[in-house]
């Protein structure tokens, strides 16, 4: 394979990525986020002083990720609390911050509940903006927790899986330490394979149109000095055919009670070329992706987004602080485009479905209810 | 699906696209090329008075796409002989300017064959030129009929495959008449469906990670009017689930001995995701596609492609009248990448190969070698 390693000595560990932290300056707490439109270009932080600011930031995607949005929301509600702003006008600005988050409405509710919660028990203003902030607190170490479990969970199935070891696995998408608290989903099982000296080879999808995977999951492997190589989302197939891939981990945007996984585009193709080639397909996803109301894949809505993400091509180089995306057309003006944000792949085609309650394999409807079950059973202990 | 429409009433036909021509200018013959690097932003057209000029435009993909090439080729010798030059030295020049082009070192030698000829016969220097130039435009005749042949076996294969009309066919990089002396390959298939009112739709694969799809086939589908959507490579997975794909069309860069099949990269998951959906995958291309001295898939050499391709984004408009592309980074910097430039499909997972003297469906080596016999029965006749 003609390619570079970027590979350092296991062992040697890069400082945790800080994505997001809370911060108590002399003038005041602030959340300081990791602003995502600029990477791999630079690493800049933004500073939110109010819920306005957190709000832009959501909506021009320095920060984002399922989980990792969740857990801003909840530190928007301690930041409104702990400023003296209207709490109840904050939990409204975030939780329409981006309306198809589901995590992101999770997080900004539970934080909101647990400061009502302490008002209603006679709690003074300064008390009840703790409470929150230590309610935000938990749901990002408990996200960082499920992560870690996952990460686990997944490597001990990847040892079962290929008792050759040696792992060659290929990717999609971004699911790192940028979308959630911890080390992220499927990205952190093929961290943990690295870190055991397993890793053979991450082979990352550029992952068209936004690019996630050679902006962000390329980025985080040089990072973590994994050997990486990254490719376009056709060149896939040829690594199939020469026998160059030993699994394929990818993450997930919504598992339905069927085990139909919606996530980004391009993920069925890979799966229906990992079942040609008898190669194991993984999804790695926190139990609350599990979304029981949702029957199976077919009621799954699949977002149609602009076709512009498709007829011009966009870099962070042509970002502007704002976070506006300047594009460059490559199509002839007008040209229509299809372009579906994410695609099903059927239960039949995923040979396991990894959380932080374990693993199912084969999936099926009874084995996600009863993980889900056992994962509510926790949260309300 | 989300688009607009870009269809005009069927019967109304644009005026021919002039890829390639022969110009007689009171200061000398020239040959004029469309500049296909300009392409969608600009119909720009580049006047070659000489061979160093022509070469020039090969290299920077001004003019490309296999037949083409040869056709480019032979008129080059022509202007070569028509212009007094030294046609042995021209003749080394054009046959080097892409070593991988089969076709274009055909058209020089076949062109430099017949003005030798004359020269050897005793004819006048500007005898042998007219010799040499009608040999070229033999050669774009004959490319154009082959193309015309193509896509009249093309249809009726798909009238016989898809026997309810209303074509959705799916299209993989540009075989249109940007590379061809005609209409092309694949896309003149789909054009012939178009004129007959067969046509659905289109789906334009983008073709990462040169976007020919989204550059030139978009092109050439909005100028005929055509009912076409672009899609990143990635949403082609989504289409062939919804049922929203009837036939997979796409050329090839060459045909091994047993039916092996090498072409753009991206071209193979397409044909896993067409047999896996049990819709007919297509290869339309010219008898001298085939090399019958290539065994099998395993025997062709895969070209790979400088990484920079894939960790940089380019567009037409930041290429500079030179051809030179201006890329703006994505992926990290020194990022490793694996660009393999096509692939190989198994000729199980091919349903018909069209050639300019019929199918074979299905595809075995035994058919091949026919239908290339018959071929140069009649080039030898």
């Amino acid at each position: 394979m003609a390619d570079q390693d970027a590979q350092s000595p296991v062992g040697i560990e890069p400082p945790a990525l800080s994505v997001l932290r809370w911060d108590e300056l002399p003038e005041g707490p602030v959340l300081v986020l990791l602003d995502q439109t600029r990477l791999p270009v630079e690493e800049v932080e933004l500073v939110c002083t109010d819920v306005p600011a957190l709000v832009r930031a959501i909506r021009a995607l320095a920060v984002r990720g399922a989980p990792l949005l969740g857990i801003a929301g909840g530190y928007g509600v301690a930041l409104a609390a702990a400023r003296g702003y209207d709490v109840a006008e904050a939990t409204g600005l975030l939780e329409r911050a981006r309306p198809t988050a589901v995590n992101l409405a999770y997080g900004v509710r539970r934080v909101a509940r647990v400061y009502w919660a302490a008002v209603e028990k006679g709690l003074t203003a300064g008390q009840a903006a703790g409470a929150a902030l230590a309610e935000a607190r938990a749901l990002h170490r408990e996200d960082a927790a499920a992560s870690g479990r996952m990460a686990r969970f997944g490597l001990a199935l990847l040892d079962e899986l290929l008792p050759g070891g040696g792992h060659r696995l290929l990717t999609h998408c971004n699911t790192g330490a940028l979308v959630s608290g911890g080390e992220g989903t499927a990205f952190a099982v093929a961290l943990q394979s690295h870190r055991a000296g397993r890793l053979r080879r991450l082979w990352v999808d550029e992952t068209r149109p936004l690019l996630q995977g050679a902006r962000l999951t390329a980025y985080e492997a040089a990072r973590n000095g994994m050997a990486y190589s990254l490719l376009t989302d056709n060149a896939a197939g040829s690594l199939f055919a020469a026998g160059e891939v030993d699994a394929v981990l990818i993450g997930a945007d919504r598992i339905a009670a069927d085990g139909s996984v919606a996530n980004k585009v391009g993920s069925y193709p890979l799966a229906v070329l990992a079942k040609y080639h008898h190669v194991p397909f993984i999804v790695v996803a926190p139990t609350t992706t599990v979304d029981l109301d949702t029957a199976d894949g077919e009621a799954i809505i699949v977002e149609q987004r602009p076709g512009r993400e498709v007829t011009e091509l966009t870099s962070p180089h042509m970002v502007s602080p704002g976070g506006e995306a300047g594009g460059l057309p490559v199509a002839p003006v007008g040209a229509p485009a299809y372009n579906p944000a994410f695609d099903i792949t059927p239960p039949e085609l995923v040979t396991a479905i990894v959380t932080e309650e374990g693993v199912i394999s084969p999936v099926t409807g009874v084995g996600l209810a009863e993980l889900c079950a056992r994962s509510s059973q926790i949260t309300i202990s």
